[in-house]
């Protein structure tokens, strides 16, 4: 794996059908806007996929499970057998992704990078182990620079796998990961963890507080935080942040992302691990923006400061806090509505209907 | 038709139920309360059905239609002949609603209650002309007692038509009903108009004014603002608010709801204008607020004052405010992925999934 190949160009988006598609807006039986999101969204479609008329049939939400080191510091409210035992879960329907994915007819894929307690073989696992966990990160780097290219690899290549997708959603499961991922957008934000940590899978307050110190102690043990200004850091040092508190779900999902934009796939981002990964992404390679549409708000506190970063309004804030990807599979049907009435809708002319006065 | 049933009882929710789907929800393969809104709706479904696992198949759609004297005054961006029109475009399906039911595998239901450029027979249009419009509320009162009290059976006739439904969804149209809705509004909630009056189908902030100093003339005339409180209220006083400012539409709309809780169907509201119809009704029959879902906080900035009176956390904010039902269609999909995921995940135990620490 070559890791620079992140820094490859993203496709770009086509202007043309962005412009036709936002004239045919204006055409169609209903006061201009009053669809709101349904419209932008529409439109966004439409530039991503080069088509006046977006399609969203074919949908791939792959799953990367990781465990994390991080999870000895006691800063999850579940067991970290839960990360192999919820992959046997999603292989065999119980998860709330699966049966999201089964009800909207998406595909879905799991992808093992690496858990403590092995699944083992299941038909609709993809194994990329890595490693069984991630280093504990608040004593030594979360991982090696070759585990991180794997980590990265095994998201492009699950993008490879979804080349006919019209739309990817990335989604994830590791206990722990709310930890690494605010440790990661701290760092990358230069926010204090006492701003970021949340309750995860359920901390009290007590709880919180104690992640917070131990993300804290570890962003000064590898001297992530502070730094002069957020805008010190490039691409690669996105990267050393990954490598030093991340995890490889999180590692797959930021080289899914940047996949996915480089090969012209629009990307729905789902909850506060999968926008650190995209906020990643972008750190990386700015043009990935572009590709990138918002399922959801969750309801952990820190998710609202990274959409912010990236200048995300997502479509819905129903206080879900799964992950999984479920906040962005719940957010298919808008996105799907959204193209029927933009390609399904008369014109005032079709229609015969009067304008505006 | 006889205008006191509408106070008769609603039908009660069913508390077992209630409790099983709450209980089921804590044994699923998910920390506790992480799908957010999507559990509690599912456990409201629940409650409504009568049925621990709740099912969305089968839902009613019904526009209702009619045209306003008030639109004289100058406070819509469209012209009257609109209505017509576009009974004619959602029996044709060019509407947003037509193509939003035909995605939803919703049925689609039009009454005309009477448009002043009238769109003839149609085969998904019902017919309960009450008149060509209501009167110009700002000279007399829109409606008679007869009239209100056949417009009110029009959306009984609906609910009756649609017995079998799993859920129920009332749409409008009609150019200028964001102005008679307002007026409405105002008088319930004793609020000004100029709170309370929005842009509507596209309004300048000059035609918003003028609209809301029409609204205040309108009320001044009939008594309906200031009064002492909006607890001097009663159901009576409700509906004389709805004879004297309201519209055959919403008219019809509160008539539905009424009957709908006292058949036991679950409501799904829409926008502005069908909350307010909502609202009518809670203040004529308390007992229909347990059968109201709410679908999404419109654009018109009315709406989240009146949804406050209500005590509703609709799902959707996407800045829809189309109308025509479009908001409560387009969160049908949300409705039902509740149910998928509430009936159809694994529990802990089917899972073996370990639980909390």
């Amino acid at each position: 794996m070559e890791i620079n190949t992140l820094a490859q160009p993203c496709a770009a988006l086509n202007e043309t059908t962005r412009e036709l598609a936002l004239a045919r807006q204006g055409l169609l039986t209903k006061p201009p806007g009053s669809l709101g999101q349904l419209e932008s969204v529409a439109v966004q479609l439409a530039a991503m996929q080069g088509a006046e008329q977006p399609q969203l049939e074919r949908v791939q939400i792959c799953i990367f499970a990781a465990d994390h080191g991080i999870a000895e510091e006691g800063v999850s409210a579940f067991p970290q057998a839960v990360t192999g035992e919820m992959v046997k879960n999603f292989a065999c329907g119980g998860a709330a992704i699966s049966v999201l994915a089964k009800t909207l007819d998406a595909h879905l894929e799991v992808v093992n990078l690496g858990t403590v307690n092995d699944p083992g073989e299941w038909p609709a696992v993809v194994r990329a182990v890595v490693a069984p966990s991630t280093a504990n990160f608040a004593i030594e780097p979360a991982m090696t620079r070759s585990q991180l290219a794997a980590a990265v690899q095994a998201g492009r290549d699950s993008v490879l796998r979804a080349a006919s997708a019209q739309l990817f959603i990335g989604g994830e499961m590791g206990i722990a990961n709310t930890t690494t991922a605010s440790a990661i957008a701290c760092a990358l934000l230069q926010e204090s963890p006492q701003l970021l940590a949340g309750p995860g899978t359920g901390l009290d307050s007590h709880g919180v507080a104690h992640k917070a110190e131990v993300i804290g102690r570890a962003l000064t043990l590898h001297g992530l935080f502070p730094l002069p200004s957020e805008d010190s850091i490039d691409g690669d040092g996105a990267l050393e942040i990954l490598r030093c508190v991340g995890g490889f779900e999180i590692a797959a999902l930021t080289g899914a992302y940047v996949s996915a934009a480089q090969q012209g796939i629009p990307v729905l981002v789902d909850g506060f691990i999968t926008t650190v990964a995209a906020l990643l992404a972008v750190r990386i390679n700015p043009g990935v923006r572009d590709w990138l549409l918002f399922g959801h708000t969750s309801a952990e506190p820190g998710h609202q400061r990274v959409l912010e970063a990236l200048d995300a309004q997502p479509l819905l804030q129903l206080g879900m806090r799964l992950g999984e990807g479920s906040g962005a599979a719940v957010a298919v049907p808008l996105l799907r509505l959204a193209c029927a009435l933009h390609n399904g809708m008369a014109t005032f002319a079709e229609a015969a209907v009067s304008g505006k006065i």
